[in-house]
């Protein structure tokens, strides 16, 4: 089968909100194997919705709508869908029951127009709503499936799992797994230079390279029979890929660096401790979104002032004096001095210039120096990063977690 | 003008990301009182895109699109466009010179396909793009105009500000003037209630109210000519609306917690440093996202572990042994011991149990203490946050700024 997702709602068109529910649902139909050709958002228009269903009626063979399902009069999809397909609404008596019980469980009077909700062509499987008063429903027509669900997710989820999937489940035979494997340290484009061969001639695993907030994903994708072990046409493409490009592949599906770093910190059983001046607190901020953190991270100094790095990490003045505070030797002396303050195994240390002030042509925004300390010794490398101040020290943190995470793999 | 904002990027299609790219150009459109009708999204394929292509010209006089244009195989945008629009694709010098430059900064090596963003219609108006090596782009023909923006939000968002905003302002006579109030501390549905009759007189302007992470906005909206002044509208219905809420209206626009804080800091010459424990860095993080933090925020102590507390803080064995670490005395004591080690002027502390695991009947996941001190004395207040670990870790990073924002404003 192949998809098209129709959004109705003129606050998407606006921009007040934003299609979650289309990520929703593509994302399950991906792992049902069905295909998704098209979203589309349409306002609450019926002559556009009228177009829309139109061409998607053209081009898909099942037809998934959100929204527009309620008791205003601006919620138009289930009768401009039964006029698309000339079917007649009519009061369905269960779904009436149901919205008159929900009324009466809030101790709320049901006006009219709640009724509205329960009008349904007689051809149509009708889906209950366990969390609002709008049911959805699902209408079998000349060889096209238009399934109709509400637009609040948290009234559209449940009802997709519920009672959407297995019908659709129902209706293929088919099962697509995915792996995704996420890298650092290599651009999008040096990623596909390294594999082109195997992106020219990908079939089974298909692979689609995507790059975002400096890491590149490469996400292969198996479309197999229900009894076939997807694994089986992953796993050596997979295997190929590593080969090629080392420790830059760091983790797979939803394995961030931070995740990583904190699984090899446990591994090894060693502790961390972090001096931030450019990101902020942002390192601790992301190793202390990974739960369990606290068995290996001991403490985090955020030492903005040269006074703190002074008097916090024992970074010499005359070091700042003759260095500057975003310098080799600071970021040395910080690592060192977090390991030696806090008794941690580990220290890691970054200094910076942010911006959008404070650069200089010697040391212009975007300048940043990391450092690993370990008994005493501290490696320290330099980079330059562009972007706004929340870029910088997004990626600062980025890299700098990425240099621990193989400094821990060689340890 | 009326618009399609057609997104390219398969990995939508797969529900991989969210299309954010579209509600902020929505949003953005609907402030120049630009009409978006239709969102379309198709996969990194040349002939769905041609088809849509094809829809969106029949039926919009601005196109939008918005990826595909980076350097992989599978980035089609500008080549369909062309063969769309029957251009030829010439190198853009410019733009060639600027991702060598690119790549030289980062001591990367220049592929041959990175060439391939360089390459554009000649008769295009190519838009530079600061945070990445796509530019843009703005062709105008047959009577309508397609604008060709890079999918990654952070790359798309300064290019539509810089470039595409002017662009649109000079065609359009109207304009349309938006002041966002900014509310903390009081629920959505408390907030209509104290404004109902606001909200259901509203015409000049237009008042929408949006609930988002614990902060609730109001958008005031005026469609007025070019010359006359939207606030004439928008200050008596805003003064009413500050009248009625009072201290819970922190901001307008895009003021965020931590820059009123940040403000307020500067404003009344006070210095700050903040002991982190269940936040693990993430109120650092925040207020260091503020340009020129650095002359108030000193210092930040991510006091993850115990021992830290003590060492770092002088929070007492004794209190956390007979209190336990999460508790109003250990708030307070790292809340007094950080104004004291750092000298600065405000200590603000908290300490929680963002989970999963760590709860327990009396002291339950979400439950988060948060003090601030000042001249040796501390307030503490007690919260009880919900949701996963990133949300509770967020909830108390806000309401500590919030808390914060109050108590300057009183003093």
């Amino acid at each position: 089968m192949n998809t098209e997702i129709i959004a109705v709602g003129s606050e998407l068109l606006l921009g007040q909100i934003v299609n979650t529910n289309a990520q929703y649902i593509s994302n399950n139909l991906s792992d049902l194997g069905i295909n998704v050709y098209y979203h589309t958002v349409v306002g609450d228009n019926r002559n556009r919705f009228m177009e829309a269903l139109k061409i998607a009626s053209g081009r898909a063979d099942l037809i998934i709508t959100t929204g527009g399902l309620g008791p205003t009069m601006d919620d138009l999809t289930k009768e401009t869908i039964a006029d698309f397909l000339g079917l007649k609404l009519t009061l369905h008596e269960p779904s009436a029951q149901a919205i008159r019980e929900f009324f009466k469980k809030r101790g709320r009077t049901l006006t009219e127009n709640n009724l509205k909700q329960a009008m349904f062509p007689k051809e149509a499987v009708v889906l209950p709503n366990n969390y609002g008063t709008a049911p959805g429903a699902i209408i079998e027509k000349d060889n096209r499936v238009y399934i109709m669900l509400p637009g609040p997710p948290f009234e559209l989820q449940p009802m997709f799992s519920n009672y959407v999937i297995p019908y659709l489940a129902e209706r293929e035979n088919q099962k697509i797994f995915s792996r995704v494997l996420r890298i650092y340290g290599i651009g999008e484009s040096a990623v596909e230079e390294t594999i082109k061969d195997l992106l020219i001639n990908q079939t089974m695993p298909t692979i689609a390279p995507l790059a975002s907030y400096g890491e590149v994903t490469l996400r292969l994708t198996v479309k197999c029979d229900r009894e076939q072990d997807p694994l089986e046409f992953i796993k050596p493409v997979e295997d190929e890929i590593r080969r090629r490009l080392g420790d830059a592949v760091y983790g797979i599906d939803s394995e961030s660096l931070e995740i990583v770093v904190a699984k090899l910190l446990e591994e090894k059983g060693l502790t961390l401790a972090v001096a931030e001046s450019c990101s902020g607190g942002l390192i601790g901020d992301m190793l202390t979104d990974v739960p369990g953190i606290s068995k290996n991270f001991l403490e985090g100094a955020i030492t903005y002032s040269n006074e703190a790095k002074i008097k916090r990490l024992g970074v010499k003045p005359e070091t700042i004096e003759s260095h500057g505070a975003v310098s080799r030797e600071t970021a040395r002396e910080m690592a060192v001095g977090i390991t030696e303050t806090t008794g941690a195994d580990i220290g890691l240390a970054v200094t910076g210039i942010a911006g959008p002030g404070g650069g200089t042509v010697q040391k212009p925004v975007g300048l940043v120096y990391i450092a690993i300390a370990m008994n005493g010794e501290a490696d320290v490398d330099e980079f330059r990063f562009s972007g706004d101040r929340k870029r910088i020290k997004h990626s600062t943190a980025k890299q700098a977690l990425d240099l621990l995470r193989r400094k821990l793999l060689n340890i």
